[in-house]
C-alpha cells in the first residue's frame, strides 16, 4: 500500500464486519471517565448502547437514567453482583478503581456477560491472573483504546510492512497533571496503593507507551530497568510520581520511556528502524492534532493528520464498536486477558526494578 | 524576554566579546570529521585559522597544505610531540581516536598551547583524569558542539527562565548508521575497544543526549540504569550496538534515552516540565530543519526554525569562534575538563549498569 493510500484510508475501520446489531452495555463504575468519555462514545457508536448504570448508590445511576435516553436502569454494585436486571444488558464495561475489577468482572462472567475491562487489568499480577481464570467462559477484552486508534493501527501496519526496516529503538513518554486533569482530591483511589496497585503513574499512564509499543512492534517485553520517586505530599503513599524505564522486547528492540503524574500533559511514541523513523505525536492523551510522520533515511518525510480532533471520544467509540462487532458475531476478542497479563507482569517488573535497582526479567 | 524576541535573536551570539583577533590552530588528526567539518568550519570562522595539519604521515597533511591556503605546515604526530613548528600555531584541535587524546593534549600543554579536545575526552575515566591533570596549565575545552548551537542555548535559557516550570522528564535519542555515515570499514577505531574505550555507541553518540540534557537542565547525573547489546558481526568487540538508558539528575529530573549505531539517522531532545514542554527536533546529527517548539499547558505552541541548514558547519564555526573569543581574551573556557569528566564517569556508569544489571551511581 502506498503512503497516499494510507492517507486516504487512515480513518477506515480495518476490522468492521457487522452490518447491524446492538450490544447493550452495563457501565460498572460512574467516575469521570465513564461519564465524560465512555457514555458519550457509546452514544456515538454504531453497534452499542448503554442501558444500565452501576455505581455505589442508586442516586449516581438515577441521574444518568434521567439524563440519557438509552439508560433505563440504575443498580448498586451489590445488586449487579446479585444478578439483578441481567436481561437488560449483554455486556459490561468495567471502569472502577483497579482493585475492584476482579469482583465485578467475575460477577459479569457468572451472569454470562461479555466484559470490556479498563486498563490496568487489576491492582496486582495475582489478582489479574485470578480475573482471567474467573472469566474464562466469556469474552474478556482489555480496554487499550490506543489499539483501536486508527493512526496507531496504521503505525503498526507500516512497521509490519517494513516501512522503517527492522525496528531498533522506541522512545515513548506520557505526562499529565493528574491532580488537575483527573481529580484534585489527594484522597482519590489512584493515590491509594490498596486500590491502585503497584503505584500511581506506571499503572495509570506509563502503561500507554508500554502497551502501545508492544502493539506497534508486535513484540513482548523480556526485561526492564527503572528509576522512580515521589516528591509531593499528595504522592507520599505511592513510589512513582515521576518515573523513567527501559524495556527490551523479544525482537531485541529497546524502548526508553518516561512518565509522570505531575508534568504538562504530553505524550508521543517513536520507532527508529534501520530504514526509517515513525513518529506519532500527541499519541495518548486525546490532544490534537495527532500526527503520524514517516521519515526515510534520505530525509523524505510524509505526515498524516487524519483530521480527528476529539481523540478520546473517537478512540472510545472505535473500541466499543470493535468490541460489539466481535461479541455480536461470536468472535474472540483482542486484546484479551492473556495480553493484559503481560503488561501487569511488566509493570510489576518495572516497580521491582526501581525498588531493587536491578534489571528485572518479565516472567 | 518574550518568545518573539527569541525568534528575532535566535541566531545571535550571546558570548562574543572579541572585535578582532586570530587564533592559529593545529589540527591533530585528519579523519573525515576534521577534513569535512572542522577545517571548513574554521575557514568560515571570524577568529580562527588553520595553519598546521598533524597526522601519522607527512603525505596526509601535505595534501591539505596544497589545498588550503592558510595551512602552511604538515607535521607527523611525532614531530608535533617533539615541539616542531610551535611558533606557527597558538592552539590545537584534537580529533584523533579517543585513546590518543591524552598524549597529544599533554604534548600541546607542554608546548603551552590551548586545547580544544573532541568528545568523549578519552577512552577511560582514568585516562581522562590524567588528561585533565596533564593540561592544567593551559585552557582545555571539550568540543561539545551542541553547547554552542544557538537553539540549544535558547532551550537552556528558556528552561532557566521557567518557560516549562520545573523540569520533570527528558526524552533524548540519537541513532545513525555508523557503517554508512562514518566509515564502512569494520576495522575502524570506533569498533576497537582499545582505541574507543567502553564501547562504540554511548561513547560516540549516546554522549549527545546525555551532555545536552545536562547543559539544558543545568544539572548533573547522579545515577543511571542501562540495557545494551550488539548483534551484528561488525560490532562483535563492543557491547553497545544498540542501547537504552535512564539518568536521574541532581535536580530530580529523569531522562530516558536510546542510542544505536545501526539505525536511521535521527535525534531529538525534549524537556517536559510542570508548566510546558520544549522539544528540539533534529537536534544532534546536522539534520535540518532543526526546530525548537515550546508548548504550554493550554496547548499554545510556538515553533522556532532559525533558518540554518548547514548545522554541523554552523555548530563547529560557533565552537571555534567561541574558543578563540575566550582564549584570545585570556578568559577561562567552558565546557572544561572537569565538565567532560562528569560525562566520562556517567558513561562508565552506564556501561557498568548494563553489564551488571544494576542501577549505578555516577561518582
Amino acid at each position: 500500500m502506498s503512503v497516499d493510500d494510507y492517507l486516504e484510508s487512515a480513518r477506515d475501520r480495518d476490522w468492521e464486519e457487522l452490518e447491524s446489531g446492538t450490544l447493550r452495555l452495563a457501565m460498572i463504575g460512574l467516575g469521570w471517565w465513564t461519564r465524560k468519555q465512555a457514555i458519550p462514545a457509546v452514544e456515538a457508536s454504531e453497534f452499542c448502547e448503554t442501558t444500565v448504570a452501576v455505581s455505589s448508590t442508586h442516586e449516581s445511576g438515577a441521574e444518568l437514567v434521567s439524563e440519557r435516553e438509552s439508560i433505563e436502569t440504575a443498580l448498586t454494585y451489590d445488586e449487579f453482583v446479585d444478578g439483578e436486571a441481567t436481561d437488560e444488558y449483554d455486556a459490561v464495561y468495567v471502569c472502577t478503581p483497579n482493585a475492584r475489577h476482579l469482583p465485578y468482572a467475575a460477577a459479569a462472567a457468572e451472569h454470562g456477560k461479555a466484559i470490556l475491562c479498563e486498563k490496568p487489568m487489576e491492582a496486582t499480577v495475582e489478582r489479574a491472573e485470578e480475573l482471567v481464570s474467573e472469566t474464562e467462559d466469556v469474552p474478556l477484552m482489555i480496554a487499550y483504546r490506543m489499539q483501536m486508534d486508527p493512526l496507531v493501527r496504521r503505525m503498526r501496519e507500516l512497521v509490519a510492512e517494513g516501512a522503517v526496516g527492522d525496528p531498533v529503538t522506541v522512545q515513548g513518554h506520557i505526562e499529565q497533571q493528574m491532580l488537575d486533569v483527573v481529580s484534585g482530591d489527594p484522597d482519590q483511589w489512584r493515590l491509594d496503593p490498596e486500590l491502585a496497585g503497584y503505584g500511581a503513574t506506571i499503572m495509570d499512564i506509563g502503561i500507554y507507551p508500554l502497551n502501545t509499543a508492544r502493539f506497534v512492534l508486535d513484540a513482548d517485553p523480556v526485561s526492564v530497568t527503572a528509576q522512580m520517586h515521589s516528591e509531593d505530599e499528595a504522592f507520599r503513599d505511592v513510589p512513582d510520581q515521576h518515573a523513567a524505564f527501559t524495556v527490551q522486547f523479544d525482537d531485541g528492540t529497546y524502548a526508553a520511556c518516561t512518565s509522570s503524574q505531575h508534568g504538562t500533559s504530553s505524550g508521543s511514541l517513536r520507532v527508529v528502524g534501520t530504514d526509517g523513523v515513525l513518529t506519532l505525536e500527541n499519541t495518548f492523551l486525546g490532544q490534537s492534532p495527532q500526527t503520524l510522520t514517516l521519515t526515510k533515511p534520505n530525509g523524505e518525510t510524509v505526515e498524516i493528520d487524519d483530521g480527528r480532533r476529539d481523540l478520546f471520544g473517537d478512540q472510545m467509540t472505535e473500541e466499543f464498536d470493535y468490541f460489539a462487532d466481535r461479541v455480536v458475531r461470536g468472535e474472540s476478542v483482542a486484546p484479551d486477558g492473556e495480553h493484559g497479563l503481560v503488561d501487569m507482569r511488566a509493570i510489576a517488573a518495572i516497580h521491582e526494578a526501581a525498588e531493587t535497582g536491578a534489571e528485572v526479567s518479565v516472567e
